[in-house]
């Protein structure tokens, strides 16, 4: 099962996304792992980031896009008996790894992702253990709100967002989508429409400054959401795609209207019916990015900016933003309420459910 | 007469458009044809197409800019007698083509457009027989509205709006405006209004996705109209040119809040205000138009991403577009009663009408 | 003390703005003049204007940025005193220039900025002598107002604005705000905001086109108010920076609105948050600026330009910015409105002022 590869010229593909076929079809109403357990099936990316340490290939103190090593880890657990025993436990292992992880308070609240409290602003990492690629699930969207509305209340300046692996977000995880529709379709439509919703509304209604910094491809609801964040730094190697109709979704993430702002109607219509998928730079020149830095000084130019930008006044920073943002508030409330609307009616739908189906398991044959 | 030719450097120039004076001063309510008999005074195009054949060239089998022959031809007409004879046989012919044209029950219905029923999609083409270039009058403005209100009734999943020839369409014709004003002021700046008002509301209404592909140079009306449709792809030949403010004229087609909204407000009012020529790169890297192609390969890529597109689900294309579009939907109907409602104060007031006519008469003079 | 000089590479730099300490210290409610006395503070450029005559340098005739001489010329007075003397005699003299200043009805009336009536339009250009880099002060503000509501009265069918010097507008005069806000915090606050906010609605409710030809640098508050005018024209020498949150101020001249809107939220919230520059080019190929031109050429271009949009018909281009305008007049009045309370609480407030004055004072002790 892959995301449709547009037709267009380019060294970049989507990368194909494993379906983890335990949880789709046991029904399981547990938090299920969608990562392979064979690496070998992991996302072949174009090019491969030498110095940002992958743990599969080496073994090595594995570290995070942005520089310093994750307490958390990467984990690799081959059923969700394991997971279970590591949360329990209170930390996660890793024999591979020979990595003993650091735990802290912040950190063992959370699975999917890591939160680090630096000096001025609090560092959120998609670091999804229960999907691959960083895919969204009901569950992780859930610990990313968690992690705003703190950071929203503690003494943070603003918030930077940003990614451990090679993949920033691949929107929705199908694989999940399949499987919960497919047991309960109107309860599960319901559910997980309302999940995208406050997901986006938790960056819709977040005060302070959102810094995101995108160190790979951000597909669907992950380049969705970017317009909601305040400022967005990529690395050479992102990309954006929404292949929406492709995919038998309709926009989301406030897409349907922050993309015809930004990227103008022509633009923002092709990447959402036709899947047209933008390079950073293109993405940069279009208004989606603020500026483009190259993949080896990318943390570290994202780091210096941020820190800067953390020496600011925090009310000045806040008001800011309220400025920039109250204007389009209700627009945008009102928008992310009518996308989640559509998404729960084709979801519920029969037919848009087998078209939904049918898709994803035309690519997965095709494979 | 021209269009008024801006100050840039650059190898495209703004065709001229001629009078056919016969029109102009008999105000005959009967339809007119302003194409002129003489092909040597045709428009004279930078760059001619090789592969495209245009049937005054050769007289070959004529094929239209995209590809497969045109059903109802070309025709060259000399009198209004000659085409009304042609309609009431329900066919047309062209003696010089020898080329007997197969007739089917759609393409009879128009006389200045094309619609072939596609698979998935409705393509319709401006083939001007009554104008140059693509010029629009309110009779051509109607047979577009009829053909989209039967695509927007049948099984189409999206409407292909493109041209036959070297020009996209080049905006309201001048000399159709003349005529028709100068006979009958207060009746005629109503009625030429209204054909405005409607040709752009049904745009503007019209739910499923419209992908228009620019084969040439798109003017006034004929550029205003694009950020109305949905995907824009656009030949390396096309470019665009709203010189409202040089021809007397304010602006149309809703170009007054979309262009702002697109190119920004210092771009739109050069265009508007100053009629700044934009090449098809330029409009692309503003937002004007999604992506562009080689003239050679145009129409093959154009219609290689219609069909792809046209193989998504109907419902998901529609609410797509319903949910980008329903947002301003109320805006663009006001934006556009309020374009039309100046123009037809213009035209009606002495003062404008005579600015008009004396630019167009001076322009006519120069020549 | 400087402006914040971003952490981005590039020739430019953003200019020294002196302290004139008198003015800071005895609080006099009186026209302060800011220009330091000494002319080797002047800005030093990195490109400096050789067919540009500069007084200082040759003591010869002195030009505008846009070719002929100016019927003020430009003073270099070192007290207050003199330029009341100055004034009082209704001319300015500068010896060194051996320069007869002529003297007619417009200009007498202004002191910060030159009004000339050419054919068809108005031009305004900015020419402080009481500050440096052509910074705005609330009597430099009042009196540009002040040109803009002759020039909606009289017959100019648009206003032209452009600046004298090597500097177009370098925002708000920190050293003024520092000398007033210290002497009477809230009443300063209430007079320098609403002189602010009188300024940005009398750019709102300009019914005309404003044209603004902007030769160098535009900072802050001289940046903001482009997106108000309707053609911008930037010779390459121009940049564009709005560091608001660096000088711990909040947007204003509707930049929260309209930097979004035209350059997309990712790039306008870099501007306002980080302080980023913009290159000429850049600001161009974004949407903030029309087109760029050749600094040598520039003057020509943008005269050319003006007096062909001048040729245009009155009615078409008032209602022709009436229809493009009147769809955000109300927002912009409300977003001006709430931008200037901001500023007004900011400054009123002890924190904020606190903020302000470290942040000055750090600069200041940093040379």
């Amino acid at each position: 099962m892959t995301y449709k590869a547009p037709s267009q010229a380019g060294p970049h593909y989507v990368p194909p996304l494993r379906v983890s076929h335990n949880g789709l079809q046991n029904g399981q109403m547990e938090p299920l792992i969608y990562r392979p357990a064979a690496r070998s099936h992991r996302l072949p990316m174009d090019r491969v980031d030498g110095e940002l340490g992958d743990m599969d290939k080496n073994g090595q103190q594995f570290t995070t896009e942005l520089g310093s090593p994750l307490a958390n880890g990467k984990m690799h657990l081959h059923s969700s008996v394991k997971r279970k025993l590591a949360e329990e436990k209170g930390y996660v292992f890793d024999k591979r790894l020979r990595y003993n992880v650091r735990q802290n308070e912040s950190n063992c609240r959370f699975r999917d992702i890591v939160v680090r409290k630096e000096e001025g602003f609090t560092h959120v990492l998609l670091s999804s253990q229960t999907t691959d690629n960083n895919a969204l699930t009901p569950e992780i969207m859930k610990e990313v709100c968690r992690a705003l509305g703190n950071a929203a209340a503690d003494d943070s300046k603003l918030l930077l967002l940003s990614s451990v692996g090679t993949v920033f977000c691949s929107g929705l995880e199908p694989s999940y989508l399949i499987g919960r529709l497919s047991t309960d379709r109107r309860k599960e439509s319901s559910r997980i429409a309302d999940a995208v919703r406050d997901f986006v509304l938790a960056f819709i209604h977040f005060k302070k400054p959102i810094v995101v910094a995108i160190n790979g491809p951000a597909l669907g609801l992950g380049a969705s959401i970017l317009p909601l964040c305040d400022v967005v730094w990529a690395s050479e190697r992102a990309w954006f795609q929404t292949p929406c109709a492709a995919l038998h979704l309709t926009p989301s993430g406030c897409s349907s209207y922050t993309f015809p702002q930004i990227l103008g109607v022509a633009l923002a219509n092709e990447m959402l019916f036709c899947g047209r998928k933008l390079t950073a730079q293109e993405a940069c020149s279009r208004g989606l990015v603020s500026q483009v830095f190259w993949p080896t000084t990318f943390n570290q130019e994202v780091m210096l900016r941020v820190k800067e930008m953390a020496s600011c006044n925090a009310v000045v920073l806040e008001e800011s933003k309220c400025l920039v943002r109250s204007i389009v508030m209700s627009v945008l409330e009102d928008v992310n309420e009518k996308e989640c609307q559509m998404l729960k009616q084709l979801w519920c739908s029969t037919k848009g459910l087998e078209a939904l189906f049918s898709y994803l398991h035309n690519k997965t044959s095709e494979k």
